[in-house]
């Protein structure tokens, strides 16, 4: 077990996020109060038990996005229903993404609201969404298009299960590492730069100071913006080209970070073409270091290495339906250096996507 | 058309509530910054032209409890998709109580939440589900045992609307305005008893009156507790036990007033039995009041009214799995007398219910 790092996410109330190797078994105290368990079903096979919580009633989740949908959620609310859960009841979510977006999404519906607990499994879903109270189910229309904002009372990331992730989704949380360095600054991306081996690794006391580092960003950035009025669009950085080359590629063909990865350098490169961008050698560290982790920098790589024809037309009329946009016309977040950011730039970026 | 009077609703951030006999034409201010109409659709062929909302898009719903399922949810969520909504768009919802609770959920979760009108169209919607951000669909376990709160930016209750009313709907209606005379105090309590002719016809300007009466003690209760933690419980006077005889009734058996209605007489026999009912002529003047209006205030009439059983024990059942008990133990609002309420008392009440 390596050292426990804790962040303290200061919204109204505040939560800890318990970070490290044995983070389950550190958070006994914690877990203790679980009423429920809410799992992906492959995740529980693999990491239920050192939950430690015994014969709790437990509600599996079907394996990544397939649990986001209104009819998984009908069934985990019913499930809590028939466990008779009051008021009082504290819901456990482990796994991915998906589970803590549907089961987060079920904690703040059940009696107008529970509360709950998220233990994320993946590195994404550590990094990202564990942290900030975003819930979701997908739509006909697309990923995230319903939700709420329910804030979890703690959050407990067990690093140990990152070792167990099939390789296409550990860079897909490697990808959102990525944008959370770009937004934090030149201290974190010189990090990354020099640690690449590790990360590739899977060291243990390297990844409990990676997710530690990028809990802390968006911590702080959550904190000051708990329903995403302003400053919390930061986050969104790689996000507008992200989705959209997702949509595109179509449902689970590329994976959330590795779109992420790529769209961040396309926002080094819109925000060349902005007149916005201030270092000029962040589009080659960018390219390099996400070369170095197998990760896509720009839409060439991507195509390449998915066959996807991921054409200009498509990615235009993705973006005008983003979630973000206003009046059809997409937002970017565009990166001027490490850790100086624009939100909400509108830009034609058809040449970028050609 | 009668003066139109307004109620602000002091939660953060604040909003109105316009009242009165023609309110739809008086609020075309509010009403032009509608995106998208959900509605009751046989109250939309009755009242959608009233609201002069032109060819606004428009996705209707079953009438009354029928729409405050998930999958209800589901369509009134790809609606808005599909009329490619964003994060500015304002959702006018009209109908009855059941179409606002599932139109206010769909706006609470649509992009995480866009902001919605309410326009309530039934007596129980203006006095009750209109005003206070509760929003909910019933699972297979109960009523409402899902939802949100997420407070509408106005309300307009044209009371008109009232006068389409089939006249169980109307009682039901009833039902509340006389909970919340309990609520309230004795002037209240006095105001309806004098007026019970009035009230029986349906008088325009009695009824903005009484709508406003009830919209100010809703409003100035909810604005202390938003979010249900403390005093706004005493908004579930006599709900414990109509709760449980609605459920023991069945799907729309017994619409939710009249329930509400005998439940308040039993709270004032539960207030007996526990020896904090200090006003003696309680019971009396409310099961006068209620007769005057058609409503029953004991389960002797009710089940004498309905054919039903409703017995003892499917009623101690229901409540021992009422949303707001702890542990299995019920929980009653209680009066002392009108105005004067103890919240959370526990009580065996099996005696009440024979």
């Amino acid at each position: 077990m390596t050292d426990l790092r804790t962040v303290t996410v200061a919204t109204t109330p505040s939560y800890p996020v318990h970070i490290g190797d044995g983070a389950h078994a550190a958070s006994t105290d914690i877990l203790r109060q679980a009423s429920a368990l809410i799992a992906d079903e492959r995740v529980h096979e693999l990491h239920g038990a050192s939950l430690a919580l015994g014969d709790l009633p437990l509600h599996t989740l079907p394996q990544g996005e397939a649990a986001k949908t209104l009819a998984h959620l009908e069934a985990t609310l019913d499930f809590l229903c028939s466990e008779r859960l009051d008021r009082d009841a504290t819901i456990v979510v482990l796994g991915g993404g998906a589970a803590t977006d549907l089961g987060g999404l079920a904690a703040s519906m059940y009696l107008r609201g529970v509360a709950w607990i998220a233990s994320p499994t993946t590195l994404l879903a550590m990094v990202d969404a564990s942290v900030g109270g975003k819930t979701a189910v997908n739509l006909r229309s697309g990923k995230n298009l319903a939700g709420t904002f329910h804030q979890p009372i703690a959050v407990v990331a067990d690093t140990r299960t990152i070792q167990t992730l099939p390789a296409e989704e550990y860079a897909s949380g490697l990808g959102e590492v990525l944008k959370t360095a770009l937004i934090e600054g030149e201290e974190s991306l010189s990090f990354l730069e020099s640690n690449t081996g590790g990360l590739l690794e899977r060291d243990a006391n390297l990844l409990t100071e990676v997710v530690h580092a990028c809990v802390s960003t968006k911590a702080r950035i959550v904190a000051s913006d708990p329903n995403e009025a302003g400053d919390r669009k930061a986050l969104n950085l790689g996000h507008t080209f992200g989705h959209a080359i997702e949509q595109v590629a179509g449902p689970g063909a590329i994976p959330h970070g590795i779109c992420v990865a790529a769209g961040c350098g396309l926002a080094i490169s819109a925000a060349a073409a902005a007149g916005i961008l201030t270092d000029s050698t962040l589009a080659e560290r960018y390219r390099a270091l996400a070369a170095a982790l197998g990760l896509p920098s720009d839409l060439a790589s991507l195509r390449a290495s998915t066959g996807l024809a991921l054409s200009a037309d498509a990615l235009l009329s993705a973006m005008s339906h983003d979630k973000k946009a206003r009046a059809g016309t997409p937002r970017f977040v565009l990166p001027c250096s490490a850790g100086v950011l624009e939100l909400d730039i509108e830009l034609d970026v058809a040449a970028l996507l050609a």
